[in-house]
């Protein structure tokens, strides 16, 4: 009677078979009873008011040692305006790779990278691709385009009006621009593309945005603009927002991947055969074989470009250097490829088209996260686009590694253990 | 002549502007002079390793003295296992919100819920958020579904060997489960399933982790079931490889979104439309018009999925928890969708297939997340559905505040400004 | 200043270059005036009807000539049940291709491929890629999966109901399938899954369907479950839908390309470096590397897998045999790969998992239709199996003729313009 | 113990219940032997070639009267130059739907569209859709956008010749326009963009294309750009390829869904209530339930955009009037929107970025395809832009005519059968 198997998923299963659905409905009821008191909202941060919130909290006398330890007391004013109803800080340990050579148009030098992570072996194999980039010259890294975008969004009675709206808005840049730039003296109105679909327009604004990575910076710019536009627009929209999701933000997207979110960033390096060998004990051939295997695996489980694992170096680094973590999510997309050259060495390419970094703003003013950055040489204004160029050659050197021990760790041409 | 616009994007131009080609081709030369020695790699964590990397590193004292503070002086041999190369950590500033009433399968409390952030606005966002969700008589947050994937690959001649592989491996599912279960006493190989590509074959194990977040965990258990492949297969492969990348790991991936990679929670919440219009001052109607905008906008960018921002919370609450941070990648994909019922009242609902935490292992036991963890209550083993469907509940009070936030404080249906 | 484009497209611009935004508006107003009468609904298809509409349309007589000629006229009755308001024909040129030898489960012979097309290149192009895989022995193809999906869709109050339902349907199989499976005789419902989305749950029916494409067949049998669900289900849904757009149906989709629908068939074929070059002047490594570029190309574009051009010869196939042609629009998804073996020859492989063909039902009965299924030897009962291997070895011949095309003609290694 | 299933699917256990491994591995062995003589390659179609053809062909004489019957004997001729080996042609059914009121840039009339399908109640339903919107004025449907693309694709030694490259054709704009150009008096090269991957550059050009369709005119113009680029570059590439993959011909991609491939339309209608209930028995409200429930559907189950079924009407429309039925694939990509208006009516919307029609050559002079356009007053020059129009007009017709059904039909609302 062919392979009928359980309807429901194992977890499903062994739940049912603890309890009735019955147990299960009583257990998911909500109701209002024995509501606590909401906890105080507080955008400054001090330690009293940390030790405030602590007291609402009820929780054992060494936790709260733990997360306002005296050195998160000292340092926590320096919160303010990074954090709201702040009671202390989470110690992230950071390691460090490299020193990584990097020839870029920003980036030139031989950069010590750190990484803040509790994940066993990431720095491990991120110093192990850096010390590789580095014994072959460098890491070539390049930013190739940068802009940040906001996308307001309106609603119309119908096309006729949606369309009175876009031969109208076509003609504003000039005036959006103004609004929008007199906001900041970082960040400038790029560019504005416009789709329509049935009645409603989405606008997308795009901005550089100087050494910050800028999210806030183009909110408050296209707020301005979006302002101009509810004031001016000869015909009203039915509905109006700020930000109509078609930005990217936060998330991985076609959009940003055919596009740029950021910064898109381009780093290659040829390493001989040879040197390849003594690092990683194995061949280039074997890298490219599990490179196309591994690009068909990407491309069969339906990711957003291929590749290996940007995610762990860009979390580390992003979280070190007091970058927006949650970007990760929109910064972990694009592609990797490795060849073979004419003379047999390994060429190594990654592209990304959507770092989000930045040497000012955000929480790259904070102790720790710019003592980070001042490590590597990175801090504050003029240092953005280096900074794009290291975590390029920082990935690409990320690659190499996992790649490399997959393909040669556990490879099998030769068959050893299958040979018979 | 139409629009011409310049070919090469802003960026580009305005670098073409400052230098020529040539200088460019020259900044770009690799070489190999001059090159510093590498890093010592070191995985035990001590101050005094960390201060020789110090020494190393040639840095100002101060940027020493913030990463190796006294605390994490104190605390830096619990790091070992979490980093390698460790020369201090960075303090990551948390902030505490709600307390978020969850009734769920595990979850059934009040919880505080810590997220450590640097970006201003967001605790603050989300605990509007959890509040109005409190006071609505909770969210339900239930834990679906759990599995971690690990998806072994092998090349082949040609079609009739993948073919006998296949044949072979089908049969042996409980020796698999033999070799892969005895690696762990949490975690247990489920199910798996074959993906024929040509003359490729990938297999995608799924793990039960426990309650561990289990990335490690199914990595080793994979590799013994995959040395018994590579033992007892009839047919010996061309190549194999431990890791295909078909699993989804640290990417957001139509195939985990179509099933499960880690644990796959949905919440809801009900909001009377009184309440809602306390809280943040707007319509349930206003809350849906603007979801359906942004659920197309979210279409037509290509997200996977259809969200506002998963990640603002998933990262903070994970580096808060000592939840590996680059998994934010693969976890920030779902739906979020907002309906009006028939009594007027707003129903918000989210599901998220990709969740990644644990309660045990990886980052959990350092000092300062687990104290998170134990602020909520959520430490140690028994504990991971809870965290997870607390962390569902979580972005749902996330996605209603921003979606108020951008449907009610710039919206226009009364055409304040422009009617006229 | 940089770059500021002209901010609307290029046609855009030309439109409002001729007419005004109040000219434009004026033409798209709608209005009922002088609205003409419908075109009466008729299902049965004769020469009577047929003219009775063309009194109606109102057209040329050479246009009704040429639509419904003699040939038309005579077999115009044998259109019922495949058309409705029926007035005549197209004629689709059809040309023919090969011998391609194919041997797979089912398919064992030299087939004939008859390609309806009006696009000049198709035929002669995959005429030489079936040249080329027969002299080199022929392509493997072979049918590795088969299903075709229906997904009804359920909403309730909440997610308690929802999951009351999903404990109570996940024990029906059987019902399901004796009354779903009481509508066919030739399909049969194979499993089952249940896809939870907040107080949403889709089911996912997944037929075999004989040797029928079988979408009518899987629309009544699911049709007919439906209403068993909605006669005994403890818990009434809201609403509940047939059909709840998660069948992939008639549009490309990561779920089908993830798993199956209709059938999933995989090709491949080896050959010789001097056959190549004899056949398409082009060698293994030049066909492979244009295949490596081509393949992060599509990566690039954001296609779901990644191919040439398979929809060329899909959709000549569908309409020369009767195939639903708007299928091309699921089935045009996939891999194609292409790799040198150790010995130096070409190694080419094609996986389609959405493949959807019969050899009866649909309008494989139509005269010409059926003709061409007769010309291969796969008309009727029991050969819908061997029609898909043959479809998936014609896509593969495709493939290699395009790119060899590509690869050959145009590459540019030896530099011979360009070499100075 | 759980479910474990069989871990391979249903078919393939039938298969091996029937047949050893052996036996299929026999079964699928490549061979030489006996191989027939390749069929004659032959571009001109005239009766006599397409006999000699069948006499290869060794087929029964019914199947070869019926494919090369007196009517396609008669107008084989007119065949030659859109397609290659004919041996006659196949019948498809045509039946007419409307008049269909359109209003927009180009198309303003009550148009009958022919459509070819031999897929039962397709015609029906899109009449029903057809005379819907034009019993309520009329659907507006407007041209947005148009341009056909080509992409050739560069391989550079590394980032710096890319780079210089880069920085060479950034400036040739004007003179690829003279090549490109130069080879038509209908086209002209609009615009080209630039797609940088490691040492790889794409080229995206951008072409009108009058009212052709326009994928061989795109096609010979982009290599005459090409040519002058391998003449004049002053760096010589690795490899150069016409097309790199990246212009989404003939397949769904992200890339034309967020840009533009061939015209994008979008088109609306709003339909009063009592008009609706009329005609489909069904309110605007349980449209716009079912249309967000399928929306959400289409987005869990991965595809690019979100609609029904605009496939449907596309195949049978391109079929019908001589257009390239493979472009289905690229075309059937968009969103489809229902909402309620104010007054209760029902707005609904549809937006195809990459429709891919044409009104002079390729299929469209073929006798039977061109009294299809005939019939609709729109063959020949000048055309292209109403086609465009009307076919988004009919394809709206169509969504709001299946989910009509959908909702209405079998929805529950009213809970019939479950209320008790």
């Amino acid at each position: 009677m062919s392979g009928k198997r359980s309807l429901i998923n194992h977890h499903m299963r062994q739940l049912l078979d603890q309890h009735s659905v019955d147990e299960f409905s009583q257990r998911l009821q909500l109701d209002t009873e024995d509501l606590p008191r909401a906890l105080p909202a507080t955008a400054k941060c001090t330690a009293g008011r940390a030790d405030k919130l602590w007291t609402r909290l009820n929780a054992p006398e060494a936790v709260r040692e733990t997360l306002l330890d005296p050195t998160t007391r000292d340092q926590i004013e320096s919160y303010s305006g990074n954090i709201e109803n702040c009671i202390g800080s989470v110690n992230v340990p950071v390691g460090v790779v490299g020193p990584l050579r990097v020839r870029g148009f920003f980036a030139h030098g031989d950069y010590p990278v750190p990484l803040a992570t509790s994940e066993a072996a990431l720095v491990a194999s991120y110093h192990r691709g850096a010390r590789l980039i580095s014994a072959a010259g460098g890491a070539r890294s390049v930013l190739l385009n940068q802009a940040v975008t906001r996308s307001p969004a309106f609603a119309f009675r119908d096309m006729i009006e949606a369309g009175r709206f876009i031969a109208w808005i076509s003609e504003q840049f000039d005036h959006l621009c103004a609004r929008a730039n007199a906001t900041t003296s970082h960040g400038e109105l790029l560019d504005m593309s416009i789709t329509a679909e049935g009645n409603h327009v989405y606008l997308n604004f795009e901005f550089s945005t100087g050494d910050a990575s800028g999210q806030n910076m183009v909110t408050i710019a296209t707020q301005h603009a979006f302002e101009y536009i509810l004031e001016h627009s000869p015909i009203a929209p039915q509905e109006a927002y700020v930000e109509g999701n078609l930005s990217g933000d936060k998330k991985a997207s076609a959009q940003a991947f055919t596009t740029v979110r950021g910064k898109k960033v381009s780093a290659e390096v040829i390493i001989p055969a040879d040197l390849l060998e003594k690092h990683v004990h194995a061949t280039p051939q074997q890298l490219v074989d599990y490179w196309r295997m591994s690009a068909v695996g990407g491309v069969l489980s339906g990711t957003i470009g291929v590749h290996g694992h940007f995610a762990n170096g860009l979390a580390a680094l992003y979280i070190a250097t007091g970058q927006d973590a949650a970007c990760v999510a929109e910064s972990a997309v694009g592609v990797t490829r490795f060849e073979t050259t004419d003379d047999g060495s390994l060429y190594a390419a990654v592209t990304l088209p959507g770092i989000m970094v930045g040497t000012v703003g955000g929480g790259t003013g904070l102790p720790s996260q710019r003592a980070c950055l001042e490590l590597m040489g990175l801090s504050g204004a003029g240092k953005s686009g280096a900074l794009a160029e290291v975590t390029g050659a920082l990935l690409l050197g990320g690659e190499i590694s996992i790649i490399a021990a997959l393909a040669a760790g556990h490879f099998t041409r030769a068959h050893r253990k299958l040979a018979r």
